[in-house]
């Protein structure tokens, strides 16, 4: 119980007999307690050890996930809903045992509305499926986490990306939700108009909720029409401070850029292996613009005046579409290249946010503190929004880089939170930054989470263990 | 009782001597149970008669609020929140009787983060208030209501305007908030920075909870820079279909107009007569635009162009502040100029709110439902949103009339319900609207609010009997 990963294994609830034997006549060759099933769903991308789950059901439709969490229910046993399996938290892991729910299956685009902007598709369809089935309307969906996530999972840790600077998080862009609610019943939140102020906000509390409170087995989502023109570009500069400046400065004037993003050389060096790209490794700021032909070349325009005055140079332009893709491609792969820079490491990630005015002193602050570590650490992110992530790449075996690690971790976050900031702007606490949460939000914000989570789910049976302690 | 407006007596809870005295003690002539201050604050702009509060408090401080509230939980006495007494909805009225807590002297702007985009103010600042202390840091607050609303009470009812087309409504634009609970604690919920994934989301539980799960007394908001360029333009159209479908395009166009508003040629008499326009009493549409000289200009020829094609003429320019001012102006004020037309009635008006593509439908199909009406009616409203208000001016003391101008709101209601969108889009709940969240919201969904409410408020003393039948 020394290592700071180590789950502990007291609280594990047993998977009565009778609870298998019913899940089993329900769902036949969809119910697995394999070991090498129950493994496969016991793990995700953080760094803790794999904490498989005591059973499996592959639900294909939101009755499935009401039935399978109706059963649960009535043994009290917990529910762990799994999407893609990409949670860098560990959301995934069965710290108290329970029963899995794989809605990868759920991946029916529901209905498309190119002439709301709206789509609904089931919890398991993924955001490039989404993207690719609004295509040919012309249309997308802006929110990319760097894997290739569920929406229900997107959903559930509030997540956001590269756009989220233009186009908001999860949280803006979710208008409903179906949700199986820990009693086993079907509920609707929200609507398709694009505003209301019909009573509590039950879309924006699930939004975020990691599971503890249901299981989200559809998503309704706003779309946006795809800009007439888009252009990218990439610019070095001579230190962390002048690309951060250059950054603040734009999101201070309003300029509506619609990506950019901080990557530190050892970020680029890792991406130029992984991508075969010949990026120069310095200081680097990829951005997006989206607009019509002219607002984009005025959006640019602004942009390299204000990267000049900051040093910027080699002002490099990606306008056509395949360029701009293997750009972000290679963007979005960035993290899974910087753990090929250590073979067999796992990677530990901040993901704290501050307001803009803050973020060269909490990103220089951060790059401070990863200076003294004895292991190799990136730095990257979406600085437009005040958010950058500081990774770390250890032996997770090895207590003492995990303890090292663990400790530039916490001065990272305390250095956020002393500046108004958040410990996370869009992973979601899980299991990692449970501390990190109660130092955030305080005891009494924490206890109305808490009477929140009992209120809606008494059995503590929907991913217990995440978020806080109950 | 069979007047629909009248409120039942039945469960008024008194006022017990001895919370009087610890309210005088504590507050001295900042408390006050006269007949005249009461009456006061029992009245808002719905058509429910006036329903006074036992007492009203005079808050300066959250400690203020904070210690009434604690005092009215001990004695479990109902706790009512005022700020502007603009709502439209019953929400003040003091249904169970109880305390009024009148924030309008909380009017201090805490602190303006113009680098950061963001100001922190008390609840009861005004919108109008907020936007001349920013007005010098180049910043603008978007979201505007009719009346001069407080920020507490725009937080509370998820209130938007003519900008939440572009810029979003309270949902989007409120960073955290202070909030006194049931239990007379305070708490912080969020923080500066821009997106979080940091637990549950009470910010936007508390928004739109309209005063049932606790009081709030200050509100961190977005900032804005003013546009570099802003225009506006006034269209005339040939009939209702016209004109919406003018607004439908430019949205599905992914156009970022700033502002488009709808008025019927009974609002726009209305509106000449009380603002002393000269407008042509016809279907018109208000537009603004905001972005670079360029970028306006673009945004305004294509509206002109879309305008053009579906018969839209004179179209009318103001680029002039003083000109966009009045006109905007004119808008604000449409809602108390049609109330003229009809002297001593009071307004009954919708909120229904549908996805953009069933705009034309529900807005033509509310303009037959009040064609058949006794009394005069009006639309107007918010159209880019596909939200829009159905206006019936009525004498409220007129039984037969009450009972007319319901039943066409019911069926204007129901329409938008059956549209997949919400009765509400801006106003809230409060008394009159509780059937309709019945409706929309569902048994489940309605019974997961009241699960919440009785977590957060087990006495019910938050303004009960708004939102929904506990």
């Amino acid at each position: 119980m020394n290592h700071p990963y180590a789950v502990a294994q007291a609280l594990r609830r047993p998977l009565p007999d009778s609870l298998a034997s019913a899940l089993r006549a329900h769902f036949g060759e969809r119910f697995s307690t394999a070991r090498a099933v129950c493994e496969h769903h016991g793990r995700d991308e953080s760094p803790f050890p794999v904490t498989p789950p005591d059973a499996v059901v592959y639900a294909e439709s939101t009755d499935d996930v009401a039935a399978a969490v109706a059963l649960c229910r009535a043994h009290k046993v917990p529910v762990i809903p799994y999407g893609a399996g990409s949670s860098l938290e560990g959301h995934l892991l069965a710290v108290q045992g329970g029963v899995s729910i794989d809605v990868s299956r759920m991946n029916a685009v529901v209905s498309i509305n190119a002439e709301d902007l709206t789509a609904t598709v089931q919890a398991g369809v993924t955001r490039k499926q989404l993207n690719e089935a609004i295509r040919s309307e012309g249309l997308f969906f802006p929110i990319d986490p760097g894997a290739d996530a569920s929406l229900g999972g997107m959903s559930a840790t509030r997540a956001s990306g590269t756009n989220a600077v233009r186009y908001g998080t999860m949280r803006e862009n979710v208008l409903g939700l179906t949700v199986v609610s820990s009693d086993g019943k079907v509920l609707r939140t929200g609507s398709r108009a694009k505003k209301s102020s019909a009573g509590y906000d039950l879309t924006r509390l699930f939004v975020g909720s990691e599971g503890t409170l249901g299981v989200i087995t559809e998503v309704t989502v706003k779309l946006y029409p795809v800009p007439e023109a888009m252009s990218a570009a990439v610019v070095n500069f001579p230190s962390l401070e002048a690309a951060v400046r250059t950054v603040i400065q734009t999101i201070q004037l309003g300029v509506p850029i619609a990506r950019s993003e901080y990557l530190c050389e050892n970020t680029i060096r890792a991406v130029n292996a992984a991508s075969k790209l010949g990026l120069r490794e310095q200081h680097t700021l990829f951005f997006e613009f989206h607009g019509s032909e002219a607002g984009v070349r005025e959006q640019a325009e602004t942009v390299q005046a204000l990267a000049a005055e900051h040093g910027g140079q080699d002002f490099e332009w990606a306008t056509r579409p395949e360029d701009r893709n293997r750009l972000w491609d290679a963007r979005h792969k960035a993290y899974f290249s910087c753990l090929q820079v250590r073979p067999g490491c796992r990677a530990i990630s901040t993901d704290t946010c501050v307001p803009i005015s803050r973020l060269a002193d909490s990103i220089s602050g951060a790059r401070r503190i990863l200076d003294t570590a004895s292991f190799p650490t990136m730095l990257l992110g979406h600085v437009g929004d005040g958010n950058f992530h500081a990774v770390a790449l250890i032996d997770a075996d090895d207590a003492t880089e995990v303890a090292e690690a663990e400790r530039l971790n916490d001065e990272i976050v305390r250095l956020a939170l002393s500046m108004d900031g958040t410990c996370t702007g869009e992973h979601g606490v899980g299991l990692h930054k449970i501390g990190f949460l109660e130092e955030e939000a305080g005891d009494d914000a924490l206890d109305l989470m808490r009477r929140i989570k009992r209120a809606l789910d008494p059995d503590d049976i929907m991913n217990p263990g995440k978020i806080f302690r109950v």
